[in-house]
């Protein structure tokens, strides 16, 4: 069995353990980070957003999101909801087709959690 | 039943839709991305990562990682070995301790991926 499965008795000081340089991440803001990822974590969710990302003003027709990723429109309705519900994308009606658009700066606020909270702090 | 349901006849043209301004990103990268954020896409993987990157030199003591998060040792050995295999963290033994690092830009190489694919491109 190796040691580190071993329940710690003492966890504090000691030869083994490095100072921590900053303050890790909340347990609230870490379950509200994960859900978003979680969102994210699907390769057609990313080819989704990657597609209205892509295009112009980056907002997209339903229409023309299906045939791209190879998938039935069903799923990829449950896929864009998803999408919405994470915070994502907003879904807008206008005639008969449903227009997804990035929700600007969504993304920016996923990406800068990631950097503030899991990269290296300064060295002491 | 909404029409964004129905079975697309034709997805090419139209007064529907929008210009492409850039490729979107592939499936293969898709699928390789997805595999990193389902890594990081758990509050407690997130926090020990974090807890990981708020050491000193982003290496932590296991013995220092397990009280912080509250679950049993077998627990935050799984999450740790979900990291490793994500790449996102490596597992060095010295002595009795296992110490987990971060690996040098690999949350770097996500950030940029989801900058690169997943926010609006130029307009045209």
């Amino acid at each position: 069995m190796a040691l580190d499965l071993l329940p710690v008795v003492s966890a504090t000081g000691g030869a083994c353990c490095t100072p921590l340089t900053r303050d890790a991440i909340t347990e609230q803001a870490a379950v509200g980070l994960s859900q978003v990822l979680k969102a994210l974590a699907d390769p057609a969710r990313l080819r989704l957003l990657s597609l209205i990302a892509s295009h112009d003003g980056a907002e997209a027709c339903v229409c023309d999101l299906t045939e791209p990723v190879g998938l039935s429109q069903p799923t990829v309705s449950h896929h864009l909801k998803v999408l919405v519900d994470a915070g994502l994308v907003t879904r807008d009606k206008r005639g008969v087709w449903a227009y997804y658009a990035l929700v600007p700066g969504a993304l920016d606020a996923v990406t800068h959690q990631l950097g503030t909270h899991l990269t290296a702090g300064a060295a002491s």
